[in-house]
């Protein structure tokens, strides 16, 4: 059997994220699995590196499916999935990965941004790519509060609780190591870099809405310690809208059972 | 009365352009007048800096109208209008303008970029604002027939026949100044921008299709002097779509009888 990579760009906007547990969903995990189908006739299991949330995008999710086909190059395999893909899935690059590669367990680290949109006007052309937040943000706050977030912290302030997997959610180990937290202020944009080994359900989410709490004058960035400290979600920001998310890219090392 | 002046960001994929002939067509500038009326509840006639086609997008679009209003600032009308047009329109700027000032008459130079996406996967999430190539552009030919096209020239060639003005257009001026024909590269996009004191029909997009045409091998650099002397469109690219075309601004200079 092959092990073939797959690197993924999607506009989240119509998905109910890249897999949900309710079938009658649109996701971005089975419109792949449905065009592996077409092409290769068989079903065909899709590995992604995580589940993004309902109207998330990404411009790099990675998957990996195994395959018996021979005769289909990485190229060819390219070509025929975006032939077969709906318009708002396209995929970026199509490797031969080896045989204990696996889009989940191999993963060591994620990236993704969030876009905020802070000035006089909402977003026409970006809309659906950014958040609009019309008060004016104190950014240099707003890097002073990053700066307590980031290293090798307890993140359980910042994790919403997941309905479908509640039960296991308790003993949960959430430590995280966030090796960035960014804050980049172009014109209007202020844009929020973050990476780390892992990430909470909707961590990213909360840190934003926290960061924007931290903007607005609501928090003080002398708050974080206190909520990391705390462990306690009510303390943390909101939860910043989907639209704005975007899974820039998931690095690999060596194998699993190497790291 | 005062003259007001409006930057207008628009997405154009679900618009018949900015204005069209035909009263059921959804357009820009009908979105605008509907806000105007709700806010200074009287029809009020706004005047854009020209047509864009049905699909063509801008950042930068320039409009104006009159109102007798005197208690509603700048910023007021701006939040007004922001809240009262759909989603794909947004007003980036509200400014008094002289009593003279006329968005279409008073204009120098309009800017407008054109996004190829050039590389071996299609566009998901900016799939609305660049038109997707997918053979390998040899840009370095398409810089050297750009280089022939800038100036003052007559442009009759890249004219499309415009159904509304067809009876007019034979004795149509067709010389127009091309002060700026870029062309970037960054990674698969390629980002052509054109800057001119006006532009004929459809005139962006036959250069573009022309300058792809270049880059795909079927028309060579030293054709494009021939092109412009026989002035005949079929000799000329075709039409390049309308997705990848976005009005970035439109400036303006003294007062149209000073020019």
């Amino acid at each position: 059997m092959r092990n073939i990579r797959l690197t993924i760009e999607y506009d989240g906007t119509d998905f109910r994220g890249w897999q949900q547990q309710i079938p009658e969903h649109r996701t971005v995990q089975d419109e792949i699995e449905k065009a592996l189908k077409i092409i290769f006739r068989t079903k065909t299991k899709v590995i992604g590196s995580g589940r993004t949330d309902s109207g998330v995008h990404a411009r790099g999710q990675v998957a990996n499916f195994k395959t018996a086909n021979r005769r289909l190059k990485p190229a060819d395999i390219q070509r025929a999935l975006n032939a077969n893909l709906p318009e708002d899935i396209t995929i970026l690059e199509v490797k031969e990965a080896p045989k204990d590669f696996h889009a989940q367990y191999s993963a060591k680290r994620k990236t993704y941004s969030y876009t905020v949109l802070n000035g006089p006007a909402r977003p026409a052309i970006d809309r659906a790519f950014c958040h609009y937040h019309p008060y004016r943000l104190n950014v240099a706050s707003m890097r002073k509060a990053a700066s307590e977030l980031k290293g090798k912290k307890d993140f359980r302030a910042f994790m919403a609780a997941n309905p479908a997997l509640r039960a296991t959610e308790k003993d949960k180990d959430t430590v995280r190591t966030m090796s960035r937290l960014d804050i980049k202020k172009q014109g209007d944009l202020v844009r929020i870099t973050v990476t780390a080994n892992g990430f909470l359900y909707k961590m990213v989410r909360n840190i934003v809405g926290t960061l924007l709490a931290v903007g607005s004058g609501q928090l003080a960035p002398r708050d974080i310690k206190m909520i990391l400290a705390h462990k306690d979600r009510q303390r943390a920001g909101k939860t910043a809208p989907a639209r704005g998310l975007c899974l820039e890219n998931v690095e690999y090392g060596k194998a699993r059972n190497r790291q």
